[in-house]
């Protein structure tokens, strides 16, 4: 039953990458390791170890991209938590299966070589849950 | 330079602790492990293992308290991110130093016998930061 192994990140939406990089650089007291763009999402992100999870920043590089349209309704903040799954087209049925709204249906390729689904918040109490999987 | 161990828990308010508990299971396939009234802080809270973090449900008792306010402006969803430290007493000094605005300037007792100081999301991009270390 070990569905979820751990939370995998915390997604920051964040309107500069830049002061965000060198603010959260200070609060955990390590550098940000890694900085991606994905275009798909219109995203650059930047990624913190913290113990066994990680925190990603995303800044958007198009106002009518998902980060940014979530920055213009509810301005910088928590964005989504991602959690990391053995085998995520088990889980997605599963998560189906018991009545979760799936935003991916089929996961898709996202950052830090993974692959990642959506959970509408609409079923988890207003969180935007991940699923993600490294890619083998 | 090790300040920050792990993301300790991550705080979701919820509105009906019950049902959430019922959704939380099913979406991480695990029960939750505890059930805990903060009086001081007018919530219940309850708590899900998820690798070396947990997920905690906070439902308010009061709609006056920190949660039944978040809930009336926010609506539901992930209120703070908490973080582990080895010594909050130096970290909250440490963070005072580096521009970071305090909401609690000493450590109060929190939920699951820990100390916690939150820092304003005013000077986090937006997120509400806790951090707890166990009480000895």
């Amino acid at each position: 039953m070990d569905h979820i192994k751990k939370i995998e990140h915390l997604g920051i939406a964040v309107k500069d990458i830049d002061a965000a990089n060198k603010l959260y650089e200070q609060l955990l007291g390590v550098p940000a390791y890694k900085q991606e763009e994905v275009k798909s999402e219109s995203v650059i992100t930047s990624f913190f170890k913290v113990g066994e999870s990680k925190i990603e920043l995303l800044a958007s590089t198009d106002e009518e991209g998902p980060i940014g349209k979530f920055i213009a309704k509810k301005g910088e903040g928590i964005h989504h938590i991602a959690f990391d799954v053995e085998d995520i087209y088990k889980e997605l049925a599963r998560l189906e299966a018991e009545g979760f709204q799936l935003i991916n249906k089929e996961p898709k390729s996202g950052a830090d070589n993974k692959l990642v689904a959506f959970v509408h918040p609409k079923t988890t109490n207003g969180v935007l849950v991940e699923l993600c999987q490294d890619k083998k």
